[in-house]
């Protein structure tokens, strides 16, 4: 028996309490949304600290600065765990990322469970974090205790950095990491397991993520709201001039309309394009748990392709039009429309910007009207690709199989995780982006969890790619 | 000197005591849509009832049975006010319709006085009600008031309706109407003071409201909300279907794009062509009362046309979209968009839901989306128009001409005062829209005022018009 298997071994038998550990964390109400909660929130980053301490790494608190609320309030930011294990300089160093924040949840939202009480059944462990992000972060302090106990070294350094302000876009993380830049530049690698399986039953590994451009198209026709019955017929109305510029981004399909959009977008490679059709992804069932009356493709490959690797279009709504129930027979003065782009490689914001603009503007020309008409652009975010040949994503590969028997699946996201750009620009180490639970998981959702065989499994996997990753 | 100039000589003497008795009446907090202010709106009713009893009108308050608030709890409607003030038939009769109602009205919103007492300022009444209708109300008892102390025996029968739920869609009236209708069924003419002047210094006669058709278009892309980083690509939309049909609607000039509309459209008469260049109304006037940016003519007869003898189509909101500030990526599962016709004789509301089902029903063939998709009609309202050439108009403008010096526009609104419609139905009589106020008055906004002059003018007009109509 190698010591893998040995530590596979003590995995399955000490599970039930690892399973405890995250019961702990869960019981911490670390809302971070929430500002009556910023105490659990400090709780649980001492918690966490406590925890590695016990292991002997080497921790700090970043504490992040003040956080200043709609209301004008100041708040403390809660500090962020920073935590070195291993400081052989003959070894690879390992950067984890995990949050330790949540979602909000009360019973009453429609959880059949308590969600801060980790509650099993059918091998299913349900709670508020149990699976964002709070199981895995226990699975990756359940692999060193694992390895403690049965006294086997680190192949490699780990260097720590667990945050918990993630569901509250990461507040003062950027600026905690700046500081700290001293003490991360010697990572060779990333990781961070803060998605999901595309699946129920496959693992994968995500190696892209898409960027995002929003924009706000602002339309007034008066000064002040009119009425339909005196004006109607005589003003030209923004409403109107508005639906027709937001009818004219992008067509039922899913077509973008604005030139030089597709220009942009990163050609397919033949790497990219074989593993496609091996991914273990169904339509049908896709179509059904959005609960989607229709799909752009039903073919799994343009699906797939459409969601991960070529940019798309969506309207989210108008601000300023009547939007309460009933009948109201305003004609607005002022709306603003917003929609997005998810961006992809060789996107850039600025690049989409200046597409968007021009666009917009040759819409409004075209359009001959009176009112005013100004677009603004939000903050956008770049898209993320990694190379999934790499040596990071080859020992996460091997890992799995090791574990599960199977290769997994390369896999992208059509959303962002910014963190992630942030840890591969600030490090310069190449990321991975490694999910433990499975796609039913409903992160953020109601009845959040996290099966046990997840779990479970996941320790497993992370003990062996942190081998496969020395190996390397 | 005639009668009627001793009636005239006696309000300009008596003008004083008459606006007095309108500060009794703004001091009555009668907001019929706060339930908090049911008790002021009994009061308004009783002190209206005791006004025209002391004058010797035989008067009874007719109950209107409850209303049923949002919270499901009931509410006792305030009663309307019926009058019978003579009944010699050999006379003809008139109904006055008023209200006694009034919008909400805080110091707060931006109001320069208090608005529950009424304020001279530079021959401005200001207060809440002292235009909308309270002024026409009080003109109407100080003309009886004149008549009874000059022991001048009324031309003609009136009977007197007098609601205090107009301000909330006269909730109980058709009711309290049907109930009666045997009083109410030897009326000649009717005469309702509840609109304004179309300017600030020339009198008119109003004979047109245009009706209205609203319409929800739900249409449904998923069963919850999707999020655009997960589903943007893989999904048709159905906000981006909603902004593409309702972009078909109405192009940036005004035209109605739904087929068969403008053929129902009653042709214009010679008559009334000849009347819209004589009637005074300033194209740059109203565009920089309503603050647009544009007009959809600078042509003061096209565009005084479009707002009252040409239905409008207008767009409202969108219902299950985001409204909120700010930037949110959601992809919402079920928009329901809002839009109104404002409807023109021979426009009924059957024959333009049936033209607007149709074409949205083509719209939606032509799409091709495989989203759901509704169209419900709102509650529809039927235009109404008066022939400006009758008895009753004839009267009205002769009355204005002995006050004014001037013939009266005859003018039409772009809005619609459904109680007119159900007075004509009812009393199978003639009716007349005779403002008082001018067109600056601010009815349901800050600082509502009524001119002294108009105010006192307004008395003139309506006894004159009594005089008239006897005459006639
Ligand atoms: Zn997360
Ligand atoms: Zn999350
Ligand atoms: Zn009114
Ligand atoms: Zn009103």
């Amino acid at each position: 028996m190698d010591q893998i298997d040995a530590v596979f071994k003590s995995i399955d038998e000490r599970q039930d309490e690892f399973i405890d550990l995250l019961r702990e964390s869960v019981a911490i109400q670390s809302v971070s949304a929430d500002p009556a909660r910023r105490g659990d929130c400090v709780r649980m980053s001492e918690w966490a600290r406590d925890q590695l301490k016990t292991l002997g790494v080497e921790t700090s608190l970043w504490e992040l600065g003040q956080q200043t609320l709609p209301s004008g309030e100041q708040l403390p930011l809660p500090p962020a765990v920073f935590g070195v294990y291993g400081r052989d300089k003959s070894k690879k160093t390992l950067l984890i990322y995990g949050h330790l924040d949540v979602q909000p949840a009360e019973k009453e939202d429609g959880w059949n469970t308590n969600p801060f009480e980790l509650t099993e059944i059918d091998g299913k462990l349900f709670g508020r974090g149990s699976t964002d992000d709070k199981g895995p972060v226990i699975a990756w302090i359940a692999v060193l205790k694992v390895l403690q106990t049965l006294g086997i070294d680190l192949p490699i350094n780990i260097k720590f950095v667990l945050e918990c302000m993630e569901e509250s876009s990461s507040e003062g993380l950027d600026k905690g990491l700046e500081d700290n830049i001293d003490k991360i530049s010697d990572v060779t690698f990333s990781c961070i397991s803060d998605n999901y399986w595309l699946g129920r039953n496959k693992p994968c590994l995500t190696y892209g993520l898409r960027g995002i451009c929003y924009y706000f198209v602002e339309i007034s026709c008066a000064r002040q709201d009119l009425h339909s019955g005196i004006n109607g017929g005589s003003v030209p109305e923004a409403l109107n001039d508005l639906m027709w510029v937001m009818s004219q981004l992008v067509t039922v399909d899913g077509q973008i309309l604005i030139p030089g959009i597709a220009e942009l977008v990163a050609p397919l490679t033949k790497d990219e394009d074989e593993i496609y059709e091996k991914i273990d992804f169904c339509v049908d069932t896709f179509k059904n748990e959005t609960g989607s009356h229709g799909l752009m493709s039903d073919n799994k490959k343009n699906l797939l392709m459409n969601r991960w690797r070529y940019p798309s279009l969506s309207l989210h709504g108008v601000e300023g039009a009547f939007s309460q129930p009933g009948a109201k027979t305003v004609i607005p003065a002022k709306v603003v429309g917003k929609f997005s782009l998810r961006i992809v490689p060789h996107m850039t914001p600025e690049a989409t910007d200046k597409l968007v603009n021009s666009y917009l503007d040759s819409l409004w020309a075209k359009r001959k009207s009176p009112n005013t008409f100004k677009v603004t652009s939000g903050h956008g975010g770049m898209p993320w690709v990694a190379d999934f040949r790499d040596a990071n994503f080859s020992a996460g590969s091997r890992a799995i199989e090791r574990v599960y028997g199977m290769t997994p699946d390369f896999t992208r996201e059509g959303g962002s995780i910014p963190v992630t750009l942030t840890i591969q620009d600030l490090t310069k180490s190449p990321v991975m982006l490694l999910p433990i639970g499975a796609s039913d998981d409903m992160a953020h959702s109601q009845n959040e969890k996290i099966n046990r065989d997840n779990f479970v499994k996941g320790m497993k996997v992370l003990a062996a790619y942190l081998f496969e990753l020395a190996a390397a």
